[in-house]
């Protein structure tokens, strides 16, 4: 299909708004000149107003995968051990990672149908008489999933054992579109990027600091240079960076982070909800099972759909995307060929929700999946009774 | 709603592909310069290969409705008649423009439902003993109504009536959407503008000329300077312009038929013919009405949908804007307040046709506007069952 | 040159900011939407803002020649005589204009060298006994020449005469870049386009329109339909237009009014007058001759040098434009190939000013134009000691 | 100087393209997608043209300090010896990264004023008989100091001692600029990124990497996720990338090779030699000195220029950017307020070079800085005697 406007609606890289498009294409600014400091204040100052932090904020010219390597170089030594959970594909690679570093991750089997569970951490930190476990590490977000763990009951938990590992937390496919609170919620890292909720391409990631998490890293042993908190925040405060930042993705993200405000952060936060309420009513119309089975814990950004048994979800998505100019993201690892996932975060309105289920509800046709028709309009009606509720 | 990107879903200006967008924001060039020539050829030939002509295309910074008063002022004289159809709001103002230049319109009434009747042309023009009749001016597509006449057969009724009278056809709203031959339909003056099927921002507009016309031109007595085909047909011959000309537009010009080609007009127009049944299917499946009566006649670029009695199109548009970012058609003229228009014509593909239907079906059920759901899955039915076909 | 940004230092269209190619871009509008109004009147109260007017200003989709169209056709009737200046090119084309739409048009021949006499204007009106001449057209800067007339003094001499003609001013190429108040002055008519001091791309024109040339407008006999003023003025009243606008290039009119406010047009109308001195005391540093020979009348925004006998300025703008990426300006009409022309209107500063001399310095070295060297370091000193007095 | 285009003269970021910032604000595509696949591969053998190799590069979303880090970390182990060179601030930067990585770098003193001596190498690596020393690095365009090493003499160096340390080169500031061949200088690994010579903003780096570094990568010890090798290559076959990679920035990697080509790579670097060798004219017609005192080691992107005593550089362009809204590059390190650095490395034409050298001449007129007048003269003579030669 030649024609339209492609419907991106994977979980990230998201639909970036025309707005934060046309501020990446303004000419490159010197990145030591006096008007550089402005855009270097305004970037770091946005984020802290959407991560709702007080503490520092850098911003790393990287993908998320380098904000997870920076959370860990930063604040750990070789060999220390860090408290894991396989919530799906994503926490896995986390943990990978780690390794990779020389860390001893503990992965906490999981179903990929639901996420960290409090009690576990508790007892897993209980257990950890000599505190070796230096930090517990949770995705906020499974974005393999759809599943969302319940950051601040891992808190009280990690709290009730008295436990003094660090809180580190990923929100690369929740921040900017799930409401999260690095202050209030006592995380000591967050981990995130640019290319989901903040609606920006990616290019950018960060991490949000805790004063003790900066303690840790005055003596933390892993070898660090790019990672290093230490020279960013030094050049930070002028609202400059130790090397060149990607300073058009930094014009992005001051507008992108305006836009945010411009809405609303419980308007954002309130429209996600409704448009994966809108999403889940769907699907369940259409007969399908969402693979999400904690009702407390479905994601707001997007829905991973079970194919019905002797269904590729592959096929469907090809099916979908040559037919229908959708994107539609892939199951991940074990769930390769068995979910696909609609990604309804960052920058979305009603009528393009409703797009991609319409595109969803006739690929299912095109493809022969058995379902019932009228999922799309489900949601209409969902919407219509809730318009006005947010966004 | 202030997330996501809006749905312009009027049947023009329509939806400029991000292409387009990019090509008009490049740095402006010297119009009498090398470089510029190229342009204004690539310009005027591409738009003749939309208009299939062979003969003449001259390009104008206006809107379409200065080129309404180009057709006109170019071929007649004070006081010459000129056959006019009233199939609308468009075809009405048209016959406005010519009595304000000092032409003796003869407007034919119509019921705002149908096209132009060619047996009332050819009726017309042999009872014109004396040919007091210069000229038939009709509208290819009625942008107000969603009905589209029959050119071809017009034009064998002026044949058949043996009257030498110029055919003057806007192609306004048709062209680049709707199938259309110049030469081949024996069509002297051409009207047409940028911001429909051309998938332009408004700001261009063009006449293409037949020889007929262009002799005609030679003795035509109305004053003309700004429209006068003399010296644009010169200044074109080397790629230039008598004045300046919206270079930037013309930048987009020559994107938007790159992209035409690309797809392939006949490509392009089988899918403005299915993304109309589509509509037509899902207004249908709501227990509403088309405007247009005549089968042949629906206009594959817009569907003018007549509201239940009792209720009013503006205050449902409303709804539909506010709630869910979609900008449909006003009804215009006699038709205000009891029709509202969905536009599918320009850069579009099947979910954004399903998210317009999907907003309507949901604007209608907050509005309270009597209908039966299912439109919109209907619809999906129709796509997938015709997916591959077209676009 | 293939590499780098080209230096267009015509004497319009001009450079065009990215901050306004950027907005250009943004995606097209419903035109009679309710954000359209807020855009539509931005639009017109910006455009009155630099035009200092409080009364009427109406916008075209068209070029220049299209505003000076409507200047005539709204306020004229067949036959009237128009009192019109043989400044330069321009001067003698809008007379042409006017005799093509059935005017009077009486050209008071000039040298292209020198304003609008006022004396010549006083002298006219008074030996008019009977009235006959209708309107006074004046170009307030002879794009063609460089020469700016003084309107105001135009404007006493027309009331010593104690005559009712109308005045007629087109800033075409001076609005924006060079002091004009179309109220202070008492300008009945003022005609001006975007792709000079406005510094847009090509494709609006507008009038400003007092109340005696309003009141005009009710008797004229000029036929008109695109261009009358009744149905733009009803419409523009809610911010909307009688036919579909030129819409993204009022989102960069809107830009452009508020970047020529951020810099306070004061300082915008000084950088001028300081740019084009720097320029002419490189071309006398040259050694060679400015084309405007009054003082008082050297235009703000272009400045035309003479070449030395037996050279031929396209040959020399070839070079430059090949050798150095610049264009420049063309003699026109009797002065082809005699003079060249250095635009410095619009959005310019002073290394860009240095560029363009440096290269037609340079050209005139490779075209063995007998020059002295240094013109360019002269205007380098200028602007240092003057430097912070403007821009 | 809020008016005109700004003058961005550092040695980087430089003055990205249009067509470049149009490329990167197109809408972030799905990074698994079909249509990826093309990118990424484009991208991928878009860079091995310019780094004229024909074994691998990859690409990472980050500044060029990490495609030093990658360089490192992928083919060393901790406490390996690197031989580095103190040719400047970023000579001993690299060697700052090495340390932190826990490597023992040995930083050959230098003067800061002259690259990389070969004879230095071939006595440091004959004198290392146990083979201590793993890796040799060289910056081949030191940006602090205007001074380029001659990366072939120091491979035959090293084949002199024969030994077999890696060659690792810094292309960061001459890449794309200056003529550099991977394959045929027998380098081992390339680091590079996107803001120089590339001509686009900050955001990607890379490393091109020989066969014998590739062997190397699979023993070294040093720690590694974000950066390693392996699971990038394994990804880029398909054209995929291990992690979300900076999308948009790709978009204008594709578009910025094609330019380089369009040019030819051979017009690019001579087009560099001749602005460099224009500058250095000025330089010395204003009585300054270049601070390179090896006139085969000048550097054809940027020239660093020293100031007269009791004169400090900062203040200078503090004065150029105010008054003439042109960014140089400030004395780094030992060099602060000694030298100002003028960029002419990336997409930069005639003009622009002109204009810069122009507001240079005219800023130290303003700042009382003793220098003879003339300069930019001088420059434009050169470069109208050159004219046609290159760009």
């Amino acid at each position: 299909m030649t024609s339209g406007r492609h419907f991106l609606q994977i979980p990230g890289p998201t639909n970036v708004p025309d707005r934060v498009l046309r501020a990446i294409s303004y000419p490159t600014i010197d990145h030591r000149g006096p008007e550089f400091a402005d855009l270097g204040r305004a970037a770091i100052d946005g984020l802290k107003s959407v991560v709702r932090t007080e503490s520092d904020v850098v911003i790393y010219p990287s993908s998320g995968t380098g904000a997870w390597e920076a959370a860990l170089v930063n604040t750990l030594s070789p060999g220390d051990r860090v408290l894991m959970f396989e919530t799906g594909h994503f926490g896995t690679l986390w943990a990978g990672v780690a390794r990779d570093l020389g860390l001893d991750a503990e992965l906490v089997p999981g179903d990929w149908r639901s996420g960290v569970d409090p009690e576990v951490v508790e007892e897993k930190l209980r257990a950890d008489a000599d505190q070796r476990i230096a930090a517990v590490a949770v995705v906020h977000n499974e974005t393999s999933t759809g599943v969302t763990s319940r950051v601040p009951e891992i808190r009280a938990a990690m709290d009730r054992a008295g436990h003094p590992a660090l809180l580190l937390v990923d929100t690369i496919s929740s921040l900017g579109s799930v409401d999260y609170r690095h202050d209030e919620w006592g995380v000591d890292v967050t981990v995130g990027c640019s290319q989901k909720g903040l609606m920006l391409p990616p290019g950018l990631s960060f991490n949000a600091i805790s004063a003790k998490a900066l303690r840790a890293s005055r003596s933390a042993g892993l070898r660090r240079a790019y990672w290093d908190w230490g020279p960013m925040l030094d050049a930070n405060t002028g609202g400059y960076f130790p090397y060149t930042p990607a300073t058009n993705l930094l014009f992005g993200l001051r507008e992108a982070v305006a836009m945010l405000h411009e809405e609303g952060l419980d308007q954002v936060f309130a429209r996600h909800r409704r448009h994966a309420e809108a999403t889940r009513r769907a699907v369940s119309a259409w007969g399908l099972e969402v693979l999400c089975r904690v009702p407390s814990e479905h994601s707001p950004v997007l829905t991973a759909v079970l194919m019905p048994e002797g269904h590729d979800s592959d096929e469907l998505r090809s099916t979908i995307l040559g037919g229908f100019d959708i994107s539609l993201g892939a199951g991940l690892g074990r769930l390769a060929g068995k979910v696909f996932r609609i990604g309804h975060l960052g920058h979305l309105n009603d009528p393009a929700l409703l797009g991609t289920l319409g595109g969803v509800e006739a690929g299912m046709r095109i493809a022969k999946v058995p379902y019932r028709p009228g999922g799309v309009t489900v949601a209409a009606e969902y919407l219509a009774d809730t318009a006005g509720e947010a966004g």
